[in-house]
């Protein structure tokens, strides 16, 4: 049972996972110069309690630490309560939100195991800005998709900015880097992935005409300015489209995959929409 | 063809259309106390320039109004060039796009023209975050959705931000006002239109199976916290649903809107992916 601590001094060292929220990102101190997972609002914490990530400690107001008294029975953490003022203090600014969480990070997932048994995976190359980042993740949580796989030029997907997009989802797909790139594409295919890249171009196979129903699918994303590289396009199996109205050049990266996502969702479930 | 006039004085009347643009969105001597339709960026100018909206006047950095000299080749309207400091001091803000450009609005169209020959409109209730909003106008132009109604609670489609975060496609959908509500939504079903409530309720239909091939379809949509009021899911022909994984509440409404409008652009559009 999380031990509940009031906390009047915002410089108490207890609160230092905390600290300058706003620079916190980047902690020299913490493996790989980044910052620890954050969690803010009731309902991202309890993403982040639910996670596979080690929680460390909680601070909030003394509401919302109530409002987490379920998940907080079932865990052995600080849980402190301050004021809105001695929180604003430490963090840095004032938090609408009115509770966080800090957990540790965990080390990434084997791609070997990440892939086993599941059927659709998203590959990303260069999707470097936090907030596509996390409505990505979001997306790929709802919408179906089992894993999420990092290529080259893409952001930290626990970055806070992220997981707060996210509305903590990213905190429940689980990730991993995919290297060499773009081999590891091959190695996906050799592993019994079709691999789609998703592209505006007007000679690529339209979305709805390139999927079979019982097939894995990796579908590879790159980011909304550049689009994937020719290298990734070229490793793939077959390059996809959303088919757009004319005049229109893209769609926003985590919107295109929401829409690939459902498309992928929707093989083989039987549906009758498509037999008009 | 445009004047292209140079400009060295912030204060220059001729300006006022581009004065303190961070609180222009409100003037209360424009129509409706709502300021002017202004486009950031060339590519917004020149979706500005395409648009029915009465354009009055451009301000740009000298590179930025050469790179329009094609559409302004064909406009009677004066072009401002100014230093990126003399527009700063202008505009209240440092402008990184380097263009603006001033156009009216235009009075909204009746919607009893604007539904006549179309196949697929959007009908939003209470969607009131401009970012949210331009959003969804950038996916319905991407995404083949012909014209846009707003029931009570939208904000502003014209609104500085959703102007930008659209990429000026707001200014390419028609929309308009629908009114009274809910019983537009019954004039539209006696118009023609199939109304499908979108709604994460579980006892709804799933969307791939609520749409036939050949019909024309009005797709109701609510703001993301809330959601559809109970009146207007009443006032539908059907409750639909976008299927989520377990444990996700929600998509984004325009990240939403977007999957719909992309089930919808595919019905009877001879795919064969549904058929595995």
């Amino acid at each position: 049972m999380a031990q509940v601590i009031e906390v009047t001094d915002p410089a108490d060292p207890r609160l230092d996972d905390f600290r300058d929220l706003s620079t916190a990102d980047r902690r020299p101190d913490r493996p790989g110069g980044r910052g620890l997972v954050i969690a803010e609002g009731v309902v991202v914490v309890q993403r982040l309690l639910a996670s596979p990530y080690p929680v460390r400690a909680l601070l909030g107001v003394r509401r919302r630490i109530d409002a987490l008294a379920p998940e907080l029975a079932a865990l052995d953490v600080p849980a402190y309560v301050a004021s809105a003022d001695v929180m604003a203090e430490t963090v840095g600014f004032h938090l609408n939100r009115g509770v966080l969480a800090a957990a540790d990070r965990a080390p990434a997932p084997d791609p070997v195991h990440l892939i086993e048994r599941v059927r659709t995976v998203a590959v990303l190359e260069g999707v470097g800005d936090h907030e596509n980042l996390g409505a990505l993740f979001r997306n790929a949580a709802a919408l179906g998709v089992d894993a999420v796989l990092l290529g080259p030029g893409c952001s930290d997907p626990l970055y806070r900015r992220s997981v707060r997009v996210s509305m903590g989802h990213v905190l429940a797909v689980p990730f991993a880097p995919l290297e060499p790139w773009p081999d590891g594409l091959k190695w996906l295919r050799d592993s019994g992935f079709r691999v789609l890249a998703l592209t505006p171009a007007a000679d690529s196979v339209a979305l709805a005409d390139a999927v079979d129903a019982h097939e894995r699918v990796a579908v590879l994303l790159g980011s909304e300015g550049p689009g994937l590289t020719p290298e990734a396009i070229a490793a793939a199996d077959t390059a996809v489209r959303i088919p757009m109205a004319r005049g229109v050049d893209s769609l926003n990266v985590a919107t295109a995959a929401a829409v690939t996502f459902y498309a992928l969702g929707e093989r083989g479930s039987g549906g009758t929409a498509r037999q008009g």
